[in-house]
C-alpha cells in the first residue's frame, strides 16, 4: 500500500479515504482479546499495541534531544489546551506546524483540549456552544468549541486529532451524564463538519462512565460516524483498577474491530497489560515521565522508589537486564543521591528508564500476541511485579 | 612517557614524582603570554588551555548521560563542600570513588571546600585550626581543616585536588588580608603534610586580592612548595573585569613556567580569552551551565537571552554554524517557547549550546596558539561578541 499522502495528486481536492489506516495483523490465540496491528499514518507506521509518551507543551519532559529516537518512540502526544495558550497554535502553524516546531518527524496525536479545560482551568462553563474558561496561565477568558478545537488541532497538524468531548465526573447524576453524552455526540457531528481532512485524521471518543447502558448507547452513536479510529474516554479518572478493567472489557468490543482502539490517559504497566488483553491498541499517560521526575522507577520488578534510604549505599544497577543509561552507567546509590539532591539528571535518568521499560513492555506484548503467547507473557509480567524488588545482598 | 600509575609497582611505597605533569607545547608567538600545553593525569591527558565544566554535587547540571563525552569535555570539577554534606565522602569512597560513582572515567578536579564554606554556610568561624560552619542543608555543625579537606578529597579520589585556603572578601582590611594569607600558607603546609599522593595531585592556591605586593609575597610562599600545579584564587569575586585582567597579568608570571596555572571560578568567554592571553591554562565556572538553565546562550555573537520576546516567532537557528542540537534541530522560536514554559528541555539545550561554545572557544585558542596566531584569534572572537546578534530579517 502506498502512503495516502502520495496517492493524493496536486490539485486533487477529493477527500483521501484514510490518511490514518489500521491494519489488523494478529488476534491473540491464547484466550484474550489482545490484537497486534499497525497504524499507517502520514508520518509512517505505528506498531500496536502502542504507548504514546506525552509531550504536553511541545517537549516530553525530562527527555533530551534525540533520546526519543534512541528509545524508538513511534508516536508522541501533544496537548491542545497547553499549546493553544502558549505559544499559541497560530505561531506553531507559522513555524511550519507542530512536527517541525518541535523537530519530530514521526507520528503525533493531539487531544482536543477538552479534558484539560475541565481539569486545569478555573471558572469553566459548559454550554451547548462549547466550554468557556479562563487560562490557568494568565486568566484570559477563552472559548473552546468543537469547531475551534478542530481548527487548532489542524493548525498544529498532528496525524491524529481527537473529537471535542466532555468527560464528566463520575459523581454527576445519571440525568447529567445523559445530557452530557447527548451533547458530546452533537459536538462530534460538529467536529466532523469542521474537519478539513487535509493532514489530520479525526478519532471519535466514547464516554459513559462506569454505566454499561450509557457506554453502549454512546458507542453506538459515536461509531455510527465512520472515522479512522475510536477512543474510550472517562476511564482512569478515580475508579478502582478492577472497575476500569470491567468497563474496558465491556466497552472495547463495542468499537469496530477494523479500527484502532485508544484508551485515553491509561496508565500503569498493569493497567496497560490488562487493557491490551481486553482489546485496546493505543495508550497515553504522563505516568512514566512524571513518576521519573519524582524518583519512581518502573521495572520488571514493579515500582521502585529511588528516594527510599535503602538505596543510599546500594551499588547495584536499577535493573541489571535493562540497557538504558540509568542501569548500564550508574548505581542505585548514585540515582538515590541525584534524586535526594534535586539534580535534574536523576529525573532524566529515571524518565528514560521508565519510557524504556514501557517500550520494552509494549514490544513484549506485540511479540507475544504475534506468537500466540500473550497470556503467558501477561502472567510472566505480573509475576515479576508481584515478586517485587530484590533487597541488596548483605 | 608511561602512566605514572603503572610505573608504581605493588608494594612500592615511594612517592611518585608526578601523577599529574604539565607539558608545555607552545608559547604564543603573536605577542601574548598564551601557552598551549598538555596535562598528563592518571585518567588521561588534558589539552590546555582548558575549561572545566562544574559538576557541583556529582552531575553537570542540565547535561544528559554521555552528553559530556559527545561534547568532548576532557576534565570536570566536583565540589568538596557539596559532596561532603551529601552523599558524604565515605559513601562515595565505598562506592569506588567519585569517578566510578558518577560514571566518569576522564580526569577530574575537586576544590577544597573552603570557598563554599565561606560563601554558602551560615555562622562560619575561621580559626587557625580551620573553618567551623553549619551545613546549609540541615544546620549540622562541622569543621573543615586542611587535613580534613585533603582527607575528603583523597577519598573522593579526583586526579587534581586543591589546597584548603581562605578567599577573604576584598573589603577586609589590609591587616586582615595579611593575617589571612599567612594562615593560608600555614594551611598549605598542613595540606602537603596530610597529602597521601596515592592517586590525587595537590595544587597550591595563591591569594592576595588586588594588591600586587600581597600577591607577590604569597606567590613566593606558595610556589616555594614544589607542587604539580598552582592556582590563582580571589579573582572574579566582584572586581571589574579590567581589575581582574590587570591582576592576572601581574600574578600569572609569578607562577612557575613549567607548571599548569589555574584561574579559579573564571569566567565569561571574554574573561577566559583575556586570561589565556595573560598565561592561564585552566578555568572552571558555573556560568555556561547556570546561564543555560536561565535561558542565556553564549554564542559567537555574544550572549543571547532566549527569554526575550524578539525570539518568539524567529524561525532561525540560534547559531547557524553551531553543530549542537540547540542549533541544528530547533528554531529560536522553539527555544523561547521552552524557556518561557519552564520546560527542562530548554535549559538542557542551552546548557549544551553553552558548553559546546566554550569547548569550541578553547579549541580555537589551542589551535591558534600552536599556529602562532592567538592574537588574531582573540581579536576575531571579540569582534564577533561586539557585533552582537543579528536581528531576524523582516
Amino acid at each position: 500500500m502506498g502512503e495516502p499522502r502520495e496517492e493524493k495528486g496536486k490539485g486533487d481536492t477529493r477527500v483521501p479515504p484514510s490518511l490514518v489506516r489500521y491494519e489488523l495483523l494478529h488476534e491473540d490465540a491464547s484466550g484474550t482479546r489482545a490484537r497486534r496491528g499497525r497504524l499507517h499514518t502520514p508520518h509512517g507506521p505505528v506498531e500496536t499495541p502502542i504507548f504514546m509518551p506525552v509531550g504536553t507543551v511541545g517537549s516530553v519532559k525530562g527527555v533530551g534531544p534525540d533520546d526519543l529516537l534512541t528509545l524508538d518512540a513511534q508516536i508522541i502526544l501533544g496537548n491542545t489546551y497547553h499549546l493553544m495558550l502558549r505559544p499559541g497554535e497560530d505561531l506553531v502553524g507559522e513555524q511550519g506546524g507542530l512536527h517541525r516546531f518541535i523537530s519530530w518527524d514521526r507520528p503525533m496525536l493531539t487531544d482536543s483540549g477538552g479534558f484539560q479545560v475541565f481539569s486545569l482551568s478555573e471558572k469553566r462553563k459548559i454550554t451547548e456552544e462549547g466550554a468557556a474558561f479562563q487560562s490557568h496561565l494568565d486568566g484570559r477568558k477563552l472559548l473552546l468549541t468543537p469547531e475551534r478545537s478542530i481548527e487548532i488541532q489542524e493548525t498544529l497538524g498532528a496525524d491524529i486529532i481527537m473529537a471535542f468531548d466532555e468527560c464528566p465526573p463520575s459523581t454527576e447524576s445519571r440525568a447529567y451524564l445523559e445530557k452530557s453524552l447527548a451533547r458530546t455526540t452533537r459536538w462530534l457531528h460538529r467536529c466532523v463538519k469542521a474537519w478539513g481532512r487535509e493532514r489530520s485524521s479525526l478519532f471519535g471518543i466514547v464516554q459513559g462512565g462506569m454505566d454499561p447502558q450509557l457506554r453502549k448507547a454512546h458507542a453506538e452513536e459515536v461509531c455510527a460516524v465512520d472515522l479512522p479510529g475510536y477512543a474510550l474516554g472517562g476511564y482512569a479518572v478515580g475508579e478502582t483498577p478492577e472497575a476500569m478493567y470491567e468497563g474496558v472489557a465491556y466497552s472495547a468490543p463495542l468499537l469496530p474491530r477494523d479500527k484502532p482502539r485508544y484508551l485515553m490517559g491509561v496508565g500503569t504497566p498493569d493497567d496497560i497489560v490488562e487493557s491490551v488483553a481486553r482489546g485496546i491498541d493505543m495508550f497515553d499517560c504522563v505516568l512514566p515521565t512524571r513518576a521519573g521526575r519524582h524518583g519512581l522507577a518502573y521495572t520488571r520488578f514493579g515500582k521502585i522508589n529511588l528516594r527510599n534510604a535503602r538505596h543510599a549505599a546500594d551499588p547495584r544497577p536499577l535493573d541489571e537486564e535493562a540497557d538504558c543509561p540509568a542501569s548500564t552507567d550508574y548505581s542505585r546509590a548514585y540515582l538515590h543521591h541525584l534524586i535526594k539532591s534535586g539534580e535534574s539528571l536523576g529525573g532524566m535518568l529515571l524518565t528514560w528508564n521508565n519510557l524504556a521499560y514501557y517500550q520494552r513492555l509494549m514490544a513484549g506484548m506485540r511479540a507475544s500476541i504475534a506468537a500466540g503467547s500473550f497470556a503467558d507473557f501477561s502472567v510472566g509480567a505480573k509475576e515479576g511485579w508481584a515478586r517485587g524488588d530484590l533487597p541488596a545482598r548483605s
